[in-house]
């Protein structure tokens, strides 16, 4: 059984987590390819949409995403990371700018040369927007 | 970084998948119950639904949802497998019955115990449903 209690594990994947989301936010192409693992197989579910799989067809949607107008800020709300030794996933709500979140993401992290990068990344759509709440983030 | 590439791992965790699909289609409780992991920390992201997270309000949720009349066949189709170690995700859709796909879905699950257990699992809709296929399962 991998190592789930780590705190600082929990922590740095956490990080590793809001970073997915500022640099959506910030429309950082670099950084976007840069979180991203670098050899893990890595697939993408966009909301709605079909499955993306592999680092280039993953890496191209984002690449069009972060070149759309108007750039809008993608909040990350109530991330819960659950660690599995040198792998992770989170689950936590996506809103857009100062909206309630109206997507529900998971999203997996590996530990790779020492950084955690994302593997995967999953949204859809929640059946109705969740409001804006006081910190309730968890790390279970 | 973890094994990505072992085949024998991979084909074990396509059975676990499918192992999923045939419990909830059966409606059986105590197949799902065993499928999921005992002592990692598991989380599931129904379609639109807020998250569920901890082994009591995962099973519960699938409890009520097996106990459901008329019970249907959830299919699973187009399964991608990546392995992560001792832990992997799958890609896959989803249909009911004779429909066609009408949900994407990420699963992920640990080796414990010298079993795949199921840690996560996350479904939402797809814009458009996929008509079923000759089969294209991937294993990257």
């Amino acid at each position: 059984m991998p190592d789930t209690n780590d705190a600082a594990a929990k922590a740095a994947v956490k990080e590793a987590n809001a970073a997915f989301y500022r640099a959506f936010s910030a429309g950082d192409a670099a950084a976007m390819r840069d979180l991203w693992a670098q050899r893990a197989p890595i697939a993408c579910l966009h909301p709605m949409a079909q499955a993306l799989v592999g680092r280039e067809a993953v890496l191209e949607s984002f690449g069009k995403l972060l070149r759309q107008a108007p750039r809008f800020e993608l909040r990350c709300e109530q991330p819960v990371v659950s660690l599995l030794g040198e792998v992770a996933f989170v689950t936590c709500y996506e809103g857009a700018g100062g909206e309630p979140a109206h997507l529900a993401a998971t999203n997996v992290f590996v530990l790779e040369d020492g950084n955690w990068r994302m593997v995967h990344h999953h949204a859809g759509p929640l059946s109705s927007p969740i409001m804006r709440a006081p910190d309730r983030s968890l790390v279970n």
